[in-house]
This record gives structure tokens, C-alpha cells and sequence, in this order.
């Protein structure tokens, strides 16, 4: 099993979010005094602060009283929840979807993810992931035994698009790239992919017949209206060479329903299915019924949600801008920021350990999104505004303690 | 993607249990007439028949109550959940098992077989496959890029134990087999392992360092209280050999929940864990909670589902064996009936389709069981208990339309 110890070497999770707490931390000297205040976890967004859409229990109720054609759905996905979710999805994207042909449902946006990744990654195939860009990508490309191509991303220099080097895109496609992998907006920075940016990605891909599969996990929470292009609504690209994964895990704080969505290209949809069938056969039956709750939120919810995390975003970026040495890009859409850090005495993965135990502040270190952001570290803002700020606080207070 | 083609021909689900509805039938001519009757998918276990574990929709909504802590759970699942459970299955194997090392909680027991197998096999493993086995077991050591390696089980020549060819399995086990991955009860034919097998099973897996994977989704419903022997409890192998596969699907009738666990080797529990990561981060939070209902069902329950299902087995039973041609094997726990048919003038694929054309009566034909098995169909006969009787009523009458 020397391959497998090799392979899972390369996908730990001990720095992934959420599994902070399995750390073996004893051996780390705690320099200086523990700073009090409410523990924050910005690894991911708390669903105690932005509760799930109102309506979802009631849903998966009703669900669970349709009985076994509720639980026994086909394997990608219960028919009826399929017409439903395309229609809304091709309404909002502007792509033509065919409920039987070019939609599966997930569990969870992961689990559209690692399909389509299965359904289009063979061994040896080389695979171009943006640098940064969300952490299980890079796994993934391992796990299915590819080889990831890192296309710099220059979102510090940029202001008006992500900042993408479409030179390196292009290189990356005429050496054989197989696969673009992407997040639009970019987790972790937040920034959003320029229509110029869209449109060069589907006409590059178009020209070296290269897969595209976008996460757009995060594309209904867009702020100030700033523009966002759905690349699978593009006549660029051929629609059987785009994947376009969603969900309502984030901004519909429904992560723990585990819902998502993948849509596009009917062969690797197909594909997904059958990967599906022996991966978890279905995303939770129950569950699936949920999604009837997405894009039918109340009047107002979806503004009133969008406003207040604009609020928490722009408050924590003045907090972190106020700090010599630490630079942010403004989140254009989505609950992440990625500040990057002024030289410190510790490592970034030191540092994020410290936090956590001195300051009871959980945030991701940068390397997460690529080796070279050692001095980077990812936060969720989708958190208790007032409990949000004063964690910052502490985290700059911990970091003013190790500048050097 | 050739390489990725040829993988995906050989995981098809056309024929897979729930996947009926999607094949093409429109080439199908129909012999006689249709015969009138209730539909009957034998295809699963019809939770409207035997209803749900009591209290399993409440424990779910108070898990929703609890908000983000059971929403974001560490990947292999909530630590109370993980104790409980262990703590459960340690009292029912008689095996040890660490909440903290040996087990992780997985959407379903499909997702404990994926991630077990994808912690297990790497390119060109041989992997010892039961025929007849689960129909997954197969695609999945194709999906790992592993090599199957046969071994007959003689189901219909031993009434006292399963029948596995235990000579088949050293051979293959000297012939460097790596994995070997099985079912007891075995699906399709609900025969159990007598003590003999097992402990020969765990004698030559610890002679030649073979992991084992026992998949034990079934156990708990054995009927007239037939011994049934927990391979990790029996101190002839190293417990970091064997991993162990249950979950609430079956018997209690919790599938659209979506739940299962695996327990064992804390090593391949640790990277189940990784990979449970890219593959859908955790069972869904809000149903890890249902686990609490498992080996808690109310007094009684269990021993009256046990009952219910003895007396259709027993009448299907009965029916089946008055037919001349038709061979089954009394299943001794869970479920499943496998019977073979005589000689027929359609393969088994157009008598399945035929049977739920013409007669409302879904099975899964034997081909999906192993390929030998071209004269076998499945049943699940956790149904209605009239219902059951009339479709195999049906069943029988079609087959003697094609009798030759």
C-alpha cells in the first residue's frame, strides 16, 4: 500500500477547516497571555448567526412524510426536484438545463465536485488549478492520480477582474491541458472572474478542447451588483465541455442539509451518476426535498442577508486595513477574505495554532490555497458581526506579538 | 478521456436496483397480455411497508435545533454521535472500538463501503470478490484500478454455512491478493458465514496479511436466532486488518437519511477520514443526530420487524419452491431471496424488463450479482406482505410464458 501512504500524505485534512480541534497542539509554547472574548470559528460560516432559510425543516418534514418515493429517488436525484432546480438554475444562469439530461443533485457542493473531478480526470492527465483557489481542488487532482498545472492569480494588482494570467492559462492549454478547474467568485479571495475574463476562459478552452467545470458556489451573494458572468451561458464553448457546480450550502446557511447541485455537459452527467451510484447512491432522499426552498426565499431575505454581510465585510476591512503591513483585497462577492500578512516570527500554520488556543479565533492558513501563500490565512465573515470584529482584534493583537 | 470511457462502461447502472425507470424500453416487444396487480419493487425495501425506526424524524429536528455544532461536524463525524455509536457496536460485535480512532460515520453504508475501498485498493491490487457478492463491490475495485479475483461460494450444495470455497480463497490469497471484501449476511442470497468460515477467513487473511472488509449491513436481522459470528471480534487477526461496515438503512428503514458507519483499523479509519473530505466532508450534520435512534428502538420493535419479515420470506418461500425449475436458498437474515429460474427463451435482462412492463414487478436481475448468474434474479422482500405474494404470483406467470 506504499502508493496509497503516499497518495493520502498528500490530501490531509489536519489543516482543513473544521478539523482544527484533532490538532495535536502539546507541544506548542504559548508565548504571552491568553486574550479573553467569544470564540470565533472562521473556518466556515456559523449557521447560529444566519440561520437556514426559513421553511427548510418544514420541507424535509413534508419530505419524510412522502414516505419511500422520497427516500428511494434515482440515483441522481428525484425527478421532480430536478425540473424544479433546472428551471430556477437556467433562470438564473441564462443555460439551457434539461431536467432528465443535464442535472444531477449532490450531497453537497464536495460531492458535485469530487463527481465531476471522477467523471473527468483520468490518470496522468494534467489539470490547471488557480493559485489561490479552494483547497480540495489540489487534493483532488491527486486523488484521481492527474497532475495539477498552477495558473497565478493577481488579484493584489487588479481591482476590476480577478486578475487571472490568461498568458499562463494559455500556455498551460497548449501543453496539454486537459481540465480548468475554477471558483467564480475565487474562494478564498472573493474577488469575481471580468466578462473580458469569462470570455477568454470558454474562447482558450474552445480553441484547445479543453473542460471546464466552474464552482460558482458562492454566486448569488454578489455585492454593490458588481457583474457577474455565468461562463455556461456563453455561446463561446461548446455546452457539452462545461460543468457548472452550485448549492445552497453558503449563503442559505443549509450546509447541514448536505445539498448541491451540478449541471451541464449530459456525458459526464451521466458519468456523475453512475460515480454516484457507488459513491453514496443519492444525496440524502429527505434531504433532496429541501432544495425546493432555493431561490423561493421569503421577499427580502436574500437583500437583507446581502446587506449584512457587507457590513461585517466592510467593518473588517477597515479593522485589518488600519494594520501596517497586512494588505486585503475587497471581497467582491461571496464570506471570504485572504489578508496577507506582515513578515512574522512564526510560520502562518504557527501562527493559525496560536490564534486558536491564545485567542480562541479558528481561521485557515493560506498554504491550504497554495504552497506559496505562506503569509495568508482565509476567513469566513458570515459570523455574529460584533463577536466577528472583536475576534480580529485579537487575531491582530496575537500577530503584533510575532511581527518581526 | 479513452481510459476514463472504458472505467465508466464498466460501472454502468442501467440495471442497478431504482435505476429502471431511466432504461430504454421503447425496442421492447411484449409478448401476451399485461397482468393487473399493485407494482411491487423488489428492487429495495419499501419503507412505506415497514415505516422508519419511531423517532427518528424527531431526533433529526432537534439536531436542526441544535444549529451549527451539528451542522459542522469534523469530517468523520460528531464526537457525542461517534461515542454513542461505538459504544452500541462495541456491545453488539463484541469488538473494541475507540470513538476517537476506530470510526467514522459516512452518508450511508455505500459511502463507508467507497471510502473503505478507496483507503484499501491502489492501481493493479487483486482484490478476492465473493460471487455472488453486493453488485458494487465489482465497480468499485474497477473504479480503484484494482483486479478482481473471483471466489465461488456453493450457496445452493451447504445449508449449514454460506458454502465459500475456502480453497478458491487461499489460492487467491497466496496468489498475492491484497483486499478481500465480503457480505455477511451475503447479499444477494442472505446466507450467513458459519463460525468455521469466519474464523478460516480470519486464520488465512493473518497468514498472508490480506485485509479484510466486512460489509455487515444486515446483521442485525437474523432470523430463528441462527449464530451469527462477528469477524472483528475473533482475536485470530490484527484488528488493523479489519475494517467493519453497518448502518441503519435496512432493517430500521433509515435510508433517506442517509447514515452508516465504519469501525476498526485506525489507520484506514484515518484516511477514510481524508478522503471523506474531497468526497462530500461529512455524513449530512442535521442526520448524524438520527444515530442516536440505533440500538434504541422501542421494546419489541425489533423482534416484531424480525417476525413480519420471517412470515413473507417463508410465504415466498413456499410459493417459489411449488414452481418446477426454480431453485432458492432459505435466506437466513436480512431481506434478500436470489432464486434461479429454469431454462428460459429471454435472457434474465428482457425478463426483468419484461416483468415490470408487463406485470408491474421490479427485480434485479443476477448478471448484476456476478456474470455467471444469467438464470438469477434478487428480490428484497422487506414489502407489503400481500402485495409481496401477488407480484411473485405474477412473476411466476410471466416466467412460464418464456419457459422453454
Amino acid at each position: 500500500m506504499d502508493l496509497l501512504n503516499e497518495k493520502f500524505l498528500k490530501i490531509g485534512v489536519e489543516s482543513a477547516p473544521g478539523q482544527e480541534t484533532r490538532q495535536n497542539t502539546e507541544e506548542i509554547k504559548l508565548p504571552g497571555e491568553k486574550l479573553a472574548g467569544a470564540p470565533v470559528d472562521f473556518s466556515h460560516g456559523d449557521v447560529d448567526a444566519f440561520a437556514p432559510v426559513p421553511g427548510a425543516l418544514d420541507v424535509f418534514t413534508a419530505g419524510v412524510h412522502l414516505g419511500g418515493r422520497q427516500a428511494y429517488t434515482e440515483y441522481r436525484g428525484s425527478k421532480s426536484t430536478r425540473e424544479d432546480a433546472a428551471l430556477k438554475l437556467a433562470g438564473f444562469t441564462g443555460a439551457a438545463i434539461d431536467a432528465d439530461r443535464n442535472i444531477i443533485i449532490t450531497p453537497g457542493t464536495q460531492g458535485a465536485l469530487f463527481l465531476a473531478m471522477g467523471a473527468t480526470v483520468a490518470r496522468g492527465d494534467k489539470v490547471a488549478i488557480v493559485m489561490p483557489d479552494y483547497f480540495a481542488n489540489r487534493k483532488l487532482v491527486e486523488f484521481f492520480d492527474g497532475e495539477t498545472v498552477p495558473v497565478q492569480m493577481n488579484y493584489f494588482q487588479t481591482s476590476d477582474c480577478a486578475g487571472l494570467d490568461l498568458t499562463q492559462l494559455e500556455n498551460a492549454f497548449k501543453d496539454g491541458v486537459k481540465l480548468f478547474l475554477f471558483s467564480n467568485p475565487n474562494n478564498p479571495t472573493g474577488v469575481i472572474y471580468s466578462p473580458a475574463e469569462i470570455w477568454a476562459i470558454a474562447d482558450l478552452a474552445q480553441k484547445y478542447g479543453v473542460f471546464v467545470i466552474a464552482d460558482e458556489l458562492y454566486s448569488r451573494q454578489v455585492f454593490e451588483s458588481r457583474t457577474y458572468t455565468h461562463l455556461c451561458a456563453q455561446d463561446r464553448i461548446d455546452p457539452e465541455k462545461v460543468i457548472t457546480i452550485m448549492g445552497p450550502s453558503k449563503t442559505e446557511s443549509l450546509s447541514g442539509y448536505r445539498l448541491g447541485v451540478a449541471f451541464g455537459a449530459a456525458k459526464i452527467i451521466d458519468r456523475m451518476e453512475k460515480l454516484q451510484a457507488i459513491v453514496s447512491l443519492r444525496a440524502g432522499g429527505y434531504s433532496q426535498a429541501v432544495l425546493k426552498c432555493w431561490f423561493a426565499e421569503p421577499q427580502g431575505w436574500m437583500s437583507r442577508r446581502l446587506a449584512q454581510h457587507q457590513a461585517i465585510r466592510d467593518n473588517l476591512l477597515l479593522k485589518l486595513r488600519a494594520v501596517d503591513g497586512i494588505a486585503v483585497r475587497t471581497a467582491e462577492a461571496g464570506s471570504y477574505l485572504f489578508p496577507s500578512l506582515p513578515a512574522l516570527g512564526v510560520t502562518i500554520q504557527e501562527f493559525v495554532k496560536l490564534l486558536r488556543l491564545q485567542a480562541g479565533v479558528t481561521v485557515t492558513p493560506g498554504t491550504e490555497f497554495g504552497s506559496q501563500f505562506t503569509r495568508s490565512f482565509r476567513i469566513n465573515f458570515s459570523q455574529n458581526h460584533q463577536a466577528a470584529v472583536a475576534a480580529i482584534d485579537r487575531l491582530i493583537q496575537i500577530m503584533e506579538r510575532h511581527r518581526q
